[in-house]
């Protein structure tokens, strides 16, 4: 049964198990995790990186994008398109079902925790201070430097045709996004996937959440479209560096 | 004197020495590392993994499951159950003799931490809300998704056949049982193992501990069969995918 | 258009994006990651390290220095002087390059955020308790040891010639930069580079940073002269002892 | 210059450098890492090994022991005695240096911290609960561990001959050690290394210290000696079950 569409899905579904998981398990009345905190909640969605790349490459997917931002920057690289059309719909899928295995997961929690604010942000993002045009840029800046990092890893400077080790490659990447969350995630939460926001966003609204709040569907297009456009300009810079 | 029972059961104690030990260090009265909280929890139990597959590749256990889930998921997928005779039992033997260590290593510590149900918890797992069906979900859940990610960390695709290079291999596997406890520990405390909880039960029961309260039988049945259950049904659907 | 300057330019920038970032997120009012500690700010700036390397590598420097302190060390054991010329300029822009990122990502926060020398610290270094004597020191000691093992961690006995797998040699260099972090920074603040520290004190003193105090020029010949003066000495040491 | 007197005396050197470095940075008063707790101190231990390994490689000692309980347990399992007269006074030394280079380092901090059991600290160990017969089994315990563990790692069915990476090994030995110290330090402070705890007890000893206190040396033999009798019962245990 292995495809590309179900090595997307099923990778990025526990991608998101494991990243909102650990949001979960961080934010949640009542937790063990409670209160872990940042170092704990980044290294959480590195190893949910780590782990959502071996489940997607041994299911059907080599590429293991689990992100459509990834699969938009290898669109613009390569000329060649054909893929979002598979991965993306696949990755959505797999986010939604993740955040819903995280809701079944710690399911005594929910009515619990008070705060309905603490419920969503175990779905998706939200800004530390909600300024438009600043949670634009860091999206942006979040992604570029995600599609930057992960290209040089992967050039044929440093890691292509097998040069890196099986297996450190994927494990490699969860730091780079380590790196990421623990520098750049201060400001929106880096979806810095649109994927990992939309899809857990829409079982938000859809789930019976016991005392959720709404979805803040306002600022849902900052956290879908900026991954978007930092993947774009990343790769446009790729493409003129040349590397 | 090497042989796979030896390695399974000196694998297993020393999974559980350094694993019931970090949250013995954690949680008892005057120990330098109390309060060190869930990040230390979590990396504790992610290095004794990588420890205890060392030593028991080394004393005769090539396979180093250290788990009966593991094995489970290996006889259901193999379609054969052989193992299951000789490395359960070592497991469970291992589990009770590594958490012994851990109250003798520890032992000016007990009398000193009031709290009985914290001294449980060197042993044991317990639930952070006790619920019976949410807490066998979030059993299932957990041993479910430590099959499946190490599965294919090990599938053809991935990392069969030496692909990966020696001592790799297992660093990846605790990193990603650090990332099962750190997202999805903090309902159950992710005994995701059930020699890893029934062996220190017994111990606990047995053993002379200052002040100990009762072992909990009531709640035992679960992460035992949980983890059975969410081994079982992860070997089923790699069976389906067919990875 | 990669090219060794190039690539020192734009792994300096990324260096310092990252790890001015996690002390902007660390320090910073209303970050998520603010108060995320010494393990998290020591933790982004290895993984800084990692992803400058790459970027470093991919964009046309193999050395990857990042740093003027490597830099000199390399061309007293080498006996070469020339790549200073090239390098160390780029260098020093990068490192302005990324504070000014840095700056731009974190927009909204540092107006809420009253402390100036909390908004210096998200730029240059400064000393926990202000001696100069003692200061040097520290500097000094710092670098000698970044330059003394990594110098050990690539020599003909360890790694040269492709010996430590592609890839796994920018992480451990990583590491090696946790370490000095976590156990010699709580002095200085650790710059052991002088254009991680000069390149973002200038952004700090030409950028329009809401309530910014002064830049400190009165301590910033330390952080840029001690690391020099670290280096050569290793390098010195590295020539007498002959590995 | 390279010798197995110089790689040993300079890797126990920069281990402690690095490693009582992480003592003093989490505990003196005003240190910027002040209060980092116990996961940071663990892992500063774990990186100062690895470092400690990379520089006694590279300067002469393929061993890179940098513990006479490893060079103990190497001679008994090998039968062969000669290298404790070369080694084990190398560690000495190196141990007594790398504590004095912390010191230096850490010079103003000594005097605004008051506690002298805490300056004392930031050179040797004291037990968290003062019983002679619990800290003997500690540390008999935990050096028992690490060298069944490291000797499993580096063993023929494991990484011998090459089998493990070139610079993986030193990593996980790291790791290792992290292990033992999250997980059985509690109690002790795992010395687990007779130089570690010997050499910077005479440097706190002889070192004007601002405001220090005793050095406790009616603690001294249990970490000098207990490291040894666990090396060796170690040792025993790896002949009898030959492997």
């Amino acid at each position: 049964m292995t495809s590309p569409f179900l090595g997307e899905l099923l990778g990025t579904m526990v991608l998101i198990i494991l990243g909102n998981g650990v949001v979960a398990g961080a934010l949640l009345r009542g937790s063990k995790a409670e209160g872990a905190g940042w170092i704990a909640i980044t290294a959480g969605w590195a190893f949910a990186v780590l782990a959502g790349i071996f489940v997607a490459t041994a299911t059907g997917s080599p590429d293991a994008h689990l992100n459509p931002a990834v699969t938009i920057a290898g669109a613009i690289t390569s000329g060649n398109p054909s893929k979002l059309l598979v991965y993306v719909p696949a990755q959505m899928i797999g986010a939604f079902l993740g955040a819903t295995v995280v809701w079944l997961h710690y399911l005594p929690h929910w009515a619990v925790t008070e705060d309905p604010g603490l419920k969503r942000a175990c779905f998706c993002t939200d800004p530390a201070i909600r300024q438009t045009a600043a949670n634009w840029t860091s999206e942006i800046i979040g992604t570029f430097l995600l599609i930057l990092i992960i290209s040089a890893l992967l050039s044929r400077s440093v890691g292509a045709s097998g040069n890196i080790p099986t297996g450190l490659a994927p494990y490699l990447v969860g730091m780079v996004v380590w790196s990421i969350g623990l520098s750049l995630g201060g400001t929106t939460g880096y979806a810095i996937n649109p994927a990992r926001d939309l899809g857990p966003r829409l079982a938000h609204a859809v789930l019976p959440i016991a005392g959720k709040g709404g979805s803040d569907w306002g600022y849902a297009l900052i956290p879908v479209a900026g991954p978007a456009v930092g993947a774009a300009l990343a790769a446009l810079a790729i493409l003129l560096i040349g590397f």
